[in-house]
């Protein structure tokens, strides 16, 4: 396809594309003619998934670049893959002791869990952080308190991994592994609200 | 207590306490001297609560009280008050045709899964811009794809919902309600990038 299909195709502007292409992004196209070029639906993939790490996940163009390569050279180990692109976390405020407390928790949850995670994985620090900020507030709440989340956290990672099986191209299945986990946080979030006012409204009777 | 315990209780500076007070957001205490007063475990839970509102929740002081107003009237019905604190919602951006439509289609889902809610609750048209901004991206998905998210959303709410029936004051349950549903968000995000990344190395055999 032309440059303007590309750009039809996945409504990212022709200008920002040829930046892309400036930037190594985005691999030129076949050159068809002196001023022309010929896409894939390789390029169309890929430029959603730069859209997708630069504008849902916020990475710098230079950041996506790094995460992209990196990718690339494990775009055969599905598991690798989804790390690289799923990797980077907001990262954590505080390193200071309550929270290195909480992280102590937060293992042995997981432990309890059964799960196998990265040592050093930000999620835990975001876990601690949030456990550490509920008890200045007055909550009553530890890691067991979080076993049952974790239960169905668990179930919803399993429907979320089913989801990604039928694409068959790595960097599609990259794509829909980010777009899944970042796009549908609202959506999750969004629904336990929803039921949270059913199981409300049951138990009081409304 | 005296102020100075209050504020030390509840990590709220005493000049801020004594703008709440001036407000109305707080009530005064009891007064046990011309310049003094004494304040009771009640006047903590709600300075808690005055505090979630708006450093958790983002509300302006006067929304604040207008909420904490409404709930006052409605403290015996727990469920009313539920809907009064986690009420608010940021307010979509789109309103446009695909987004209306996509609405349709969350009504779809919340009758299959059997959930009464507000017609007109926020959350829906959250769900409702997700659904659209997914498609955009080339994801394809409808309120199919969503149905075991909410089946395991609904046992969410029932989780959420039994911590707090061991709170009596409905002050502190509404606090905790609140703390609950906000805090938790990020800690139930970040449990379910650790249950990819566990379930991710099992189906991938790392």
């Amino acid at each position: 396809m032309r440059i303007s299909e590309l750009s039809r195709r996945s409504g990212v502007p022709i200008a920002t594309i040829k930046y892309y292409l400036r930037e190594g992004l985005l691999p030129q196209g076949h050159a068809t003619a002196a001023n022309q070029a010929d896409y894939s639906e390789q390029h169309l993939r890929r430029l959603r998934l730069v859209r997708a790490l630069v504008g849902v996940r916020g990475l710098s163009v230079s950041a996506a670049k790094e995460v992209l390569d990196r990718a690339s050279e494990h775009a055969s180990d599905m598991h690798q893959m989804l790390g690289l692109v799923l990797g980077a976390w907001p990262v954590g405020k505080a390193d200071a002791e309550p929270v290195r407390e909480a992280v102590a928790e937060v293992d042995e949850l997981l432990e309890t869990a059964g799960w196998k995670v990265t040592e050093d994985a930000p999620a835990k620090q975001a876990i601690a952080e949030s456990l550490v900020t509920l008890r200045s507030l007055g909550m009553d709440i530890d890691w067991h308190t979080l076993l049952p989340y974790a239960e169905l956290a668990r179930r919803t990672a399993v429907v979320d991994l089913d989801q990604l099986q039928d694409a068959d191209d790595p960097l599609e299945r990259a794509e829909r592994a980010l777009l899944l986990t970042v796009l549908l946080e609202p959506v999750l979030l969004a629904l336990r609200r929803l039921a949270q006012e059913d199981e409300s409204a049951r138990r009081h009777g409304v």
